[in-house]
């Protein structure tokens, strides 16, 4: 997963944390994560990217965060889904251009750093000095990576969090599928957005790659259906209710249906298997 | 619809943004507008006034952004709904009072541009120098409104944005319809809100107009049906489970129900067309 | 209910401003009290603790508010749930340490008093200068609370908002029933978080009050039903499926099923009686 390349400075933000979770907004849980960091670190900035991410869904919060990252400005951004399970083992953080990623090592933040160039350097955040006390063991968010993020602002260091781990000790989701064969590209549905929008982990690369482009026809075969649709700029380049294919804001391939819902319309859920070549033009 | 006489005074905010979208609150979408937004302009405070407008819903957008807008500080205010399709036709700034609206040229901003006072001057956003690289067909709201509302408050005037468009070529939304006959108001339902209150589009004003004011009696007519209901200060004033109209927090007529759901009691759905007259006192 | 004794300091937060409320997220509400503070305090922070309190539940937003103080910097703390009704009576700024609580009179803003330590002193606000206007009667959060809390971070004093209130006079919200008896604690259901997770009214120290500490088995009765579940120090103690009893991030004893959802499982409503002793270990 490669960086888009969009071009956004970040000119003369001096701290700025992003928090990703999947608290909901019902109760005051995202609230205590901005109290902790606002009296630590008063000045600072945050920015709330998502905390509607579906409670443990770490494949869907990590898509999130590497696709919203590039547009983020860089700073201290905050990883917390499914961090009470045993599934969270240890919170890191890690050093990524010029970011720091704190959560779980569940895998949760591994795509946002792939997005950001790749880990520089990750250590295990365990200096209990710098955590609120006592730890609840269920909300590390509020406890551990909120007040973490606020001293990182004020000038801590991440060295000073706790020891080095070597990368290949952190636990990378695995990518979602995406493979480029002989004329066709196979990948699976990563999201469905609140558009009825679907959205697969091909991208117009890969596309392009197997010589389909803008104006073609795509053959998609998705378990026994097979169908085809137009490969257009956006869905508001066929005619309402109809299917169609595009490019999305992410830069991943994506089935909509004009002022339509395609994820009911077709029915995938995340992770079903796609299978997209050329198709004969209509 | 003129501004409700609320006073509110900005003695010295440099410089706001509002985002009003259909972009929900279960992806990045609105996380990355902020981004690019602290990124270009990084002082610049952000207000969300709503990011659950129905998608593509324009009319309900368009009221929502119109009726908190007495209540906001001066800024540039960014409108985005059903952005992606053809009825967003071109992108618009629009100067109005001391504020200057930002979005699709599809009458989203037309309420809130006459709350204002009216257009002094509108402008086609075509300078792609101030737009991010490359422009997702299907997101301007990150790629075009917040880079050009984030450079507006870092002093680019809307005159650098494009042409000038002739007040006469913007599509303005029909307002809600609203008319006052002998002995009469009629108008639409405007919205129904999470209370479950139903809000018209005709005001305590107009009911002045034909002799009816609180205290009074209310003669409702909705399609065949016929009722009356007390015309009260607050829905507080009527017995629980009672009907009552009162005048709401935006100065619109509205039905409630005293600790219940008046939109599921009528069955009254935005559009719908209600007349009102003076009824008997019960 | 005493704070818990997590050590937050607030350096340097010259001004903030908190806010609860039942407006929900999907109107203008909530930005229109953002819009008021920031037209009059520019500088003010504000810090939304949660605007989905369902409607009218005085309950369920003392509770969050209460829970969550501990993490807030010391500030202007609004409430507004169930504002409209009769309940609410007059508007109030309650004084307790270093923070000010502004709301209705209907027992919403009293837990959270008590949490930071009990009320020094109360005002009724009613000095109409400090308000917008004119006044909805249906909307004090945005025509009264916000532009109060907003002069109070001006510089106002909470003395100059109207009549001092005897403490005595204030509507005290009935705290959440917890009794220790002999050999077992019994309390309610507080609240359902969106993992499904069931937080009582009895605390941990209630529970070692009673001889019952993590590690041990716990006996639970619910009206008839009679079970028992392990008592852990997290979820994630038991395996996948299981049923579980743990001291939750607010310090209250919840019942959980890892990787589940504990309040479809049970079927306990907010409200619900529960009695808890030392069970046979299982």
């Amino acid at each position: 997963m490669t960086p888009p390349p969009y071009d956004v400075q970040s000119p003369s933000v001096t701290s700025v944390i992003t928090l990703l979770t999947d608290y909901g907004l019902e109760d005051g849980f995202v609230a205590s994560c901005h109290g902790v960091i606002i009296s630590i670190a008063p000045q600072t900035r945050i920015i709330d990217v998502c905390h509607l991410v579906p409670a443990g869904d770490i494949r869907r919060g990590a898509a999130i965060l590497a696709q919203t990252l590039p547009y983020l400005p860089a700073g201290v951004h905050i990883g917390a889904v499914d961090t009470a399970s045993a599934s969270a083992r240890r919170s890191i953080a890690v050093e990524a251009g010029n970011r720091v990623f704190v959560g779980p090592d569940n895998g949760l933040l591994s795509w946002a750093v792939m997005a950001a160039g790749g880990a520089r350097a990750a250590y295990e955040i365990s200096n209990t000095e710098l955590f609120l006390k006592p730890v609840s063991p269920t909300f590390p968010g509020r406890d551990i990576y909120a007040p973490v993020a606020a001293r990182l602002c004020m000038g801590r260091k991440p060295a000073d969090l706790g020891p080095e781990i070597p990368l290949d000790r952190l636990l990378l989701l695995p990518p979602p599928t995406a493979r480029i064969g002989e004329g066709a590209a196979e990948g699976e549905v990563l999201s469905l957005d609140r558009y009825g929008n679907v959205q697969l982990s091909v991208t117009a690369d890969d596309l392009a790659t197997i010589g389909v482009h803008v104006g073609d026809t795509l053959a998609v075969s998705m378990g026994r259906r097979q169908i085809t649709m137009p490969f257009r700029d956006t869905f508001a380049a066929v005619p309402p209710g109809n299917l169609v294919a595009f490019t999305d804001s992410a830069g991943k391939v994506a089935f909509a249906v004009n002022s339509g819902d395609a994820a009911q319309r077709l029915g995938l859920p995340p992770g079903a298997h796609v299978r997209l070549a050329r198709g004969v033009d209509i």
